[in-house]
């Protein structure tokens, strides 16, 4: 078995290579040859935290695991990250243990891959202003994995604690764009492609405040009661997500649903679009939007591509198990 | 994060922690203390394997985790084991990786364990004749921990294949009792325990075959289909189990409940009667049955015992993840 330790995993996986794994993924999921198990979600009563994996097999890539972990709110005060991953990957011939990964970086690497994905897929062309709303930990992986799809001159912010939102200029100046923080209508109105990352309750854009031939990528809604958009828009987009399931159960997705505005069936699977089974983005005013919830698969799959290149640069120490 | 491989694991727990660890586990199920999560078992379409995990949260222990593994037909004619196990913990007070265990002993031991719980809480006192139903590589482990429970005279043994009855011969042998092959007939008028561990899918003991005051620990049914009991008989005995809800579901209970002869009320968890909220047996002609479906916890509390004991001994070896 091959460890992977967070430090390791941390340096291991370009951007680049998180969104091509990603992106295969995808294409697996919809030709059939990838699928993602049910995921188990339970609270603890302990620490207050929120424990659970999703896991999966991925035929093609042949990669099979979970990624197990949660939410320890307690963490920060102890000097851990809040958010605990960690990847384990079995040999799919055998069953035997295959790997364990640090997966907290990773994690945060496949999120923004996704939404890149769905960038590259559904934004216009011609998109040239980017527009993130959220400044957490996750939002610079998110423009930096963001940044690459499109020939960006701009990006605007917007943060419920403004203050945090140096985090995102410093990440736009990483990758040599101008960054302007902006309010909510600004960035609406301005923005080609939105991104948006928060633990949010409540709508932060609403119908009319998205300019007609945007592409939004939702991908702060992950947990039933979570919400970053206004039903209404979400009903007048053309949607796509990772799993169409997870996005009625728990995505942005579940608000409209559960109003009567989308129906699952209205729903496009990402993967579906990169296979070409089904259109992408129809004409350059249509609203396009990515709920993306979060698959197992992703994170096996970034997890397997730490593995081989860890063995590859003699980083993976292997043990006997 | 402590790695205790397989071969480490397998000399570290004896049958008596097996048995205190999985004893404990019972009991705190009952008091609400330890939970098992749901169960994701899943068919690969490759290597005809059948792959998922089993996990749970024992808040009372403070031992968190799940075991992964599956059924890997192929792995024999490789020199591996067909059933592959391995148990992963985390820390319950900040979700960081805790150990990685081989699990392939272990689970051997905790299925044995919990029908020797079975045996110590529910059959008859004066118990001195065992039956063992099965031979596969279970049954030896079963034999080994349910001697400990009474002052067995005799064993009796009953395999579909006869040849295989040596591996029961000298398990008998190893802990000093006499052993006799018997026809199925012969096994349950005379046996006043029974355990029955196959993989079968058809009824190997039926209503008539089994004495009053029988005792019989049903550990060989663990998926939907496989049966090892008439319904009748299950239907007259008092029925105990691990987990009801998989009980009914998978173990052997399903056939008596799909047949109306059983409902899920009538079925006590064994942890109930471990606790003093329920009772056992109560009188020395009822056929008792424990329905031993395997659950999380069990492999949990076992694994627990193993990195303790490996840690305690310098056998686990510690790195960083």
């Amino acid at each position: 078995m091959f460890l992977v330790p967070e430090s390791v995993a941390r340096d291991l996986v370009t951007p680049a290579a998180a969104f091509a794994a990603v992106e295969a993924t995808f294409a697996a999921m919809a030709r059939g040859d990838a699928w993602n198990f049910p995921v188990v979600r339970e609270t603890l009563g302990h620490a207050d935290a929120v424990y659970g994996f999703k896991s999966g097999f991925d035929r093609a890539g042949q990669v099979l695991g979970l990624k197990s972990g949660g939410y320890w709110p307690g963490n920060a005060d102890k000097g851990l990250t809040n958010h605990q991953s960690t990847v384990v990957l079995f040999d799919p011939d055998t069953g035997r243990p295959h790997a364990v990964v640090g997966g907290n970086h990773l994690t945060a690497l496949r999120t923004a891959a996704a939404s890149a994905v769905s960038i590259k897929h559904l934004a216009r062309p011609d998109a040239h202003v980017l527009g993130i709303v959220g400044a957490g930990h996750q939002a610079p992986f998110q423009l930096h994995a963001a940044a690459a799809q499109r020939t960006f001159s701009r990006v605007l912010g917007w943060n419920v604690d403004p203050s945090m939102l140096d985090r995102l200029a410093e990440a736009a100046a990483a990758v040599g764009l101008p960054f302007e923080a902006v309010d909510r209508d600004t960035l609406g109105a301005r923005a080609d492609v939105i991104i948006t990352i928060t633990s949010c309750f409540e709508p932060l854009l609403m119908c009319g405040q998205v300019r007609p031939g945007t592409h939004i990528a939702c991908m702060g809604t992950d947990t039933a009661g979570k919400q970053e958009l206004d039903p209404a828009l979400v009903s007048t987009a053309h949607v796509f997500t990772d799993e169409i399931d997870q996005a009625v159960r728990l995505g942005e997705c579940q608000h409209a649903v559960e109003a009567g505005l989308l129906t699952p069936a209205a729903i496009t699977p990402l993967g579906a679009v990169l296979t070409g089974d089904r259109p992408g983005r129809v004409d350059a005013d249509e609203i396009t939007l990515f709920d993306g919830t979060g698959v197992g698969l992703q994170d096996l799959a970034v997890a397997a591509v730490a593995v081989r290149l860890a063995r590859a640069q003699g980083l993976a120490q292997s043990v006997d198990m």
